[in-house]
């Protein structure tokens, strides 16, 4: 578990739990859409202005360590990363897909941010080559709403996986 | 996104999209058990009687081919297919299992047709072999009611892997 | 279909079926995140004090054997299994991650007992290795509600895997 998202602190009553784990599971399905869909401009969409977004190894999220293999701060640097990879086809041509599951509502904040995370896992399919696990990890996300919708201000992707292919640049 | 499947044109109202989504997991989650459990003679029973049926790769999907691996148009041909795969069993003994995630309600049409899609792992096991994933892929269905439940009039199953044992016969 | 598990015979009906499918599933994930994240001692509190665990090959459980690699009967051995592992780290460190999927409540006897199925994917991530696929399966369970809480009575683990690590001894 990621230090900060403990369970039980601003614990949520169950009714409201489950109506945020509705949405929450909502969300996750249209951003893993447009991922697997290739729509990367789409990505910047799904965060607050002053949204943090990573992607690190559980190990260096064990030790709580704040590099990682990819990492945003704001939606200037969101919207460069789109841009870059939409721009620049520096890696062969691959179909993505994503299976989010366990979605679980840990907490909400006096200020209405709602802690929850999320297992993934992301199959990729390069040309002419049998789909593989490119990873599995968990979503730590902390959620605001703004103007009655539910957008990230965190997004900690932390993959099991320990050997990746470092050559990752698209979102995950 | 197979073509007319776009989100947005017959958006349905949240709340009714939600309990749509509801309906359709326990619906994929009746369908995977059947072909799960080798009941391919109960497969039939999930489409209409004029229902459209296809196993395609996500290469052809994108080309708007309507060609794919498998074809069914047609109760008679679902039912065709079912006898067949129950009485020449042409394949090795094998166990199959589906993960079926991140429904999507994305349309409905003034008749009542209900298009949505979802992901799917379907893990495959032969004797004295590793478990392997057999295709990984997504379903774009169309929904229709009849007699209060909801039935498949369309489902098209768009695998990524591009490498796939072509001596699958079994659905998906 | 592990015998005794049938759907149809006391069947719930459709709205009290759904909302039990919602607690099975947030039950499922508060389970797979307390053994994704080690924590075996907590494992035990997720069952009643007579609960029976075991996880089993498919193979076994179609030919209704009651043996399996892994049988507790009990809360005591439930707990001296916890201590075993916490105590006697005898294999590999690994990272663990569950996902779980299809959830389906199939029947409600007259004394509340509540059947249900999932579908399971447990992923294995040693050190320096790629991550892999450790088993996929399906918990057969058996809910029983304590102090408004639902618990297992029992829970079998029947994996498709035939080809297994037949060192593991953690719980899944």
């Amino acid at each position: 578990m990621l230090k900060g998202f403990a369970e039980g602190a601003g614990a949520v009553p169950a009714g409201e739990a489950r109506a945020l784990r509705w949405e929450i599971e909502e969300f996750n399905s249209a951003y893993a859409a447009a991922l697997d869909a290739g729509r990367v401009a789409d990505w910047p969409a799904f965060f607050t202005d002053d949204a943090h977004y990573r992607i690190t190894g559980r190990d260096n999220a064990d030790a709580d360590l704040p590099v990682g293999l990819v990492y945003c701060d704001g939606m200037g640097m969101l919207k460069d990363r789109a841009l870059a990879i939409a721009s620049t086809m520096m890696f062969a041509p691959r179909y993505l897909l994503h299976q989010v599951t366990n979605v679980r509502v840990l907490s909400r904040d006096p200020s209405g941010v709602v802690s929850a995370t999320a297992n993934y896992a992301l199959f990729e399919t390069l040309v002419d080559a049998r789909t593989t696990l490119q990873q599995i990890g968990r979503y730590y996300d902390r959620f605001r709403r703004r103007n009655g919708t539910l957008l990230l201000q965190e997004r900690h992707c932390v993959y099991d996986s320990l050997v990746i292919d470092t050559a990752l640049i698209y979102p995950v």
